[in-house]
């Protein structure tokens, strides 16, 4: 992330995916702020996109990352066509675990999260595959 | 909550409120599993009841509830057409915010969340309407 | 449904399934109306409903209905907290596919849908199971 | 739109908006296909960009765009990060309202719909704004 994207934004620390992101009608509710909910919808995106990186994919039968504790917290409210910069990175990796910590950067932070996530096959967590071990946190 | 409702979910402790819910077809993902944003959508409409029955309301102007804070954990994968319950109650009340758990149970928890309100009016933080903070535990 | 509920939400004509529903925080939009697409939700609810009251479910490999054409009108804005009745009926049946007809009640029609549905198993157009059919206009 | 787009995603005719976007999670359902309300959702997005485009806002008071009706053809199942093509262009403009067509092309047509947009302020339907109008079809 250069220095310019991170003085638009405001960012502070480092970040493995990021993206650029305006707000859509559908994540704004009655008050006009982007719904508490959909803040995971977006960074479910991002956590797709990292289980991508790391070689792996969504088939059938295949192991993927499923959400097992959430700690979130919601700074300040976003608006409709806000303009915002998502962002993930892993901060752990266990055997069938890991760790991620998700951002929304506007004019500094506005909403951070702290996942765990298991990996799951066929209804019970799996061993994250080897090949995939060696990029998970880059 | 009576005995038979709680043997037929599996309820330990105390709540406030709570209601039946059968997993829908929106609510579930490519996995066959109730998606971990869908989770959030279900305590919205019990927080709702919550802010109703202490006699406020969502007109214009009006202070409402605000998520701050959650912790969330989801304990075991819900699928469709599951038959659940969920609960909610208020564990705690101070001049702007207060905290809630919620709950899903079905043949014990499936689901649990710990939730940080704060009431806003006019995008600030607002006391708790007086009249209503002599229920709000109840 | 009986005079008091056609009574009560200005209903007309005949119905094949219906329920009570109060339009929920997440189904209303910035401008404080019902969104469009989240009226769908709702009847895709009814639709399931209607398929497992012919005996049908929604198992692996299982037939199951896909909407293939809407026809939709929007005729009066709904708000947060309105009580309303969703109402659905089957109004044709041919050997893959067969038609319904949605409709929100309050006060009078506020929505009406006429929809194309294909019966759909292993992502091909399948007939309609033969022990479901008559029931199927019921 | 250039002949490498078109010849990419089979598109015919011609359109006023488009976007590539990639299928997301929480747009496909348990059949591993996308919704048929995720595809309104899509749509709403570049609805939202050419009321901007033609010099509206979306603020307190302004007049905005409702549908008022749909009808939509679903042609061909989508899966989990299909790469497609969102098309929208205006096909008429009357006083206070306007129709659009909207296309997802991947490989050709995979789904359409006419809209019926009312112009709508403070709940009552409104002119479209003069200076709009000039714009609204190029």
């Amino acid at each position: 992330m250069d220095a310019a994207l991170r003085a638009e934004f405001g960012v502070e620390g480092e970040w493995q995916i990021w993206r650029r992101h305006r707000i859509r009608w559908a994540e704004c509710d009655m008050h006009g702020h982007v719904n508490h909910a959909a803040y995971l919808v977006m960074f479910e995106d991002l956590r797709v996109e990292h289980w991508l990186r790391v070689g792996q994919g969504f088939g059938e039968g295949a192991p993927g990352p499923v959400v097992a504790k959430l700690e979130v917290r919601y700074l300040r409210a976003l608006r409709f066509q806000d303009e915002v910069l998502l962002a993930l990175r892993t901060t752990g990796l266990r055997n069938t675990s890991y760790t991620q910590d998700y951002a929304v950067w506007a004019g500094g932070l506005a909403f951070e999260a702290k996942a765990l996530l298991v990996c799951v096959r066929d209804g019970a967590s799996s061993p994250i595959p080897g090949e995939a071990r060696g990029r998970f946190l880059l």
